[in-house]
């Protein structure tokens, strides 16, 4: 990795000469934090594949694929099914904004950073935010749910599936129907359990779902997979307001990914090509070989770190396969220890967010990275570590 | 290529099987469209490089000099100057949205396609828009625009560089200037010129401007470079109300992009190793030389096309270089030839947008496609589509 600083001088004639960077040489890296987690190889090479247009009738085709592969990693026949051009916040922004009016009615439940995100990017969207909150690592209960949504009638329920700054995992399976009783659309962020654990967008009743993929799809970031009912496309389409983000307009958005073809904006193609690759790479293994997979290298995780003395910071049977948040034991240095995993065995694992800054450990073993030698060597060298520190 | 169709079927046990799709496998191509261009090399070979953290210090010393190398690109000491995590109208809104309040006065000027975009995401954004237009293919005096800016004394003059459907070349050296007259930000779109055509963002008064990568910087789609003058960000810092967009949101983004460090949002890390790579290779040629170079390419494919038959959209003195747009002469089948250029010699040009659909063809000439064989291969190629069709 070249650390040399690049600089401007002035050449003789008076025009900027620089200094350039060296080349491009990252060094080895195990991505166990809240993500980017490693990308499979098979995905790398794949962004090295040379471009089509984003209108060539091969990419169209790609397209398609794609759009076919993610209706079976969401578990969906949601016609509206597609690659936000946008990292995983901007599926969430993307999702509120156009289910949202100004002055519409929402409630978010809040138990870690990405429920207060939703509450953050829904009050910018105009909507009338009611956040309902449980501690940070615990989960949200059926019946508050109900007695909130009772009392407020919202338009729209926001959730989040596997909340990646406490690593609880929020049961979804009867929240759908919940929210069917009262005419609320349903809204899930999924963006770090799509893949690692069972999604099911259409048995659940979830109207509006979005993730990312760089966690479990083992994808570089910068991409957001959505999907929309056709119930909240009924409600898109009654939209009485535009869109307040032209960038994120369903409503023009759809006609680039349906038969139309009406350019919008120009596709990120070689992050078109990543996903495609990485879904491919999801349905050889099969969705349910990877959840137990997930399931399985978790489970070996949480007894090796049992051992270290580290506790869950979610609380048990909602602890999330895939983001392993753990309170940090009084008398370790946070900082030190990550700083020196980083240093001495290439190993990245996550600080704590928000409230459990400084206090929380967070490790992602997500897609690719979700595997046996991967723990293995995650508990030696931070047994390791915590010795030397 | 596969065209191989994916499919579900229901297993015995009743879970969905899938045909998955062939493997990726794109048809080579000449990408001489609006954009996305051809990608350098190695460029393509970054995009395959192992994933840093999105907090590593290497991938933090990766941002620091991409800012560096982009503004030198801009030709600014912008502290505020970066890729935003979208396409390049992502960028547009991300200049609109953090410059303006709702019910700020916005001037757009309109001679195309993307100044009429830029009118939807100001009104979008609650701004009252004045549009001040010209016919397609011309471009804007600079005493009709004093005229509207006394008249309406805009917070925003917004206007495009190079306005990718007509291929016209709008003249910005003594904009910036007026607008200090009337205390108006100057907000430039340098989508389809950055790299291609000289930008001097300082030394022209520019206060907010974009672009986006897979035009002349020959980088794939994905990310928006942008830079904010001082005076813009006082204006951003000032602001009574939230940036409508989270994910675009300036006065959070920086903190990512300053030493702050704070997150935000994921970073697309490969997008920007791609981005490093392709400044690298702009400034190893310097921007003098690939503005010269650009022109005389041109030059080149127009004295081709004039014995062709062809007829720039643009005003003689304001084609440009990058984007050849031309009227299709009459009795030639648009749709045929195009689909015959890429089927026969897998070379892409671009239809017309907007009021020219059917009656232009934009040739872009960007970046590593710039270059005498590129000129002599569409040449020979249109002129054999031309007699066969």
């Amino acid at each position: 990795m070249s650390l040399v600083l690049s600089s401007k001088t002035k050449t003789n004639d008076g025009r900027m000469s620089m200094q350039l960077p060296g080349q491009l040489n990252p060094s080895p890296r195990l991505l166990l934090g809240p993500g980017p987690s490693n990308v499979h190889p098979r995905v790398l090479a794949s962004m090295s594949l040379p471009l089509l247009g984003h209108l060539d009738p091969q990419f169209l085709q790609i397209m398609n694929e794609t759009q076919e592969l993610l209706r079976a990693t969401f578990r969906t026949s949601n016609r509206l099914t597609f690659p936000v051009s946008g990292t995983g916040s901007a599926g969430m922004e993307t999702c509120v904004v156009n289910l949202i009016e100004p002055g519409d009615r929402m409630v978010v439940c809040v138990n870690g950073v990405f429920g207060q995100r939703m509450t953050d990017v829904a009050r910018r969207a105009g909507a009338a935010v009611t956040a309902t909150e449980r501690p940070w690592g615990e989960v949200f209960e059926l019946e508050p749910i109900r007695e909130v949504l009772a009392k407020v009638r919202p338009k729209v329920l926001g959730i989040i599936h596997a909340e990646t700054s406490t690593g609880a995992w929020q049961p979804l399976e009867r929240l759908g129907q919940l929210c069917r009783e009262f005419d609320t659309l349903f809204l899930v962020d999924t963006v770090t359990s799509l893949s690692g654990v069972p999604v099911e967008t259409d048995k659940w009743g979830i109207d509006a779902i979005y993730s990312g993929t760089q966690k479990c799809l083992s994808c570089p970031p910068g991409l957001s997979p959505v999907s929309f009912s056709p119930r909240a496309v009924e409600v898109i389409n009654k939209r009485k307001t535009s869109v307040q983000s032209w960038y994120l307009d369903m409503a023009m958005v759809q006609r680039y990914w349906n038969e139309e073809r009406f350019y919008h904006h120009t596709a990120p193609i070689s992050m078109i090509y990543a996903l495609r690759e990485a879904l491919c790479i999801v349905h050889e293994e099969g969705l349910e070989t990877r959840w137990a997979r997930h399931s399985c290298n978790h489970q070996d995780l949480k007894a090796g770190l049992a051992k270290l003395g580290f506790k869950y910071a979610a609380a048990e049977g909602h602890q999330l396969p895939t983001l392993n948040a753990v309170r940090i034991p009084p008398g370790i240095d946070d900082a030190a220890v990550r700083r020196r995993l980083l240093a001495d065995f290439g190993i990245e694992i996550g600080g704590g967010l928000g409230d459990f800054k400084g206090k929380a450990w967070r490790i992602g073993l997500m897609g690719y990275n979700s595997r046996p030698d991967v723990v293995l060597v995650l508990l030696a060298a931070l047994q390791e570590c915590l010795n030397r520190t």
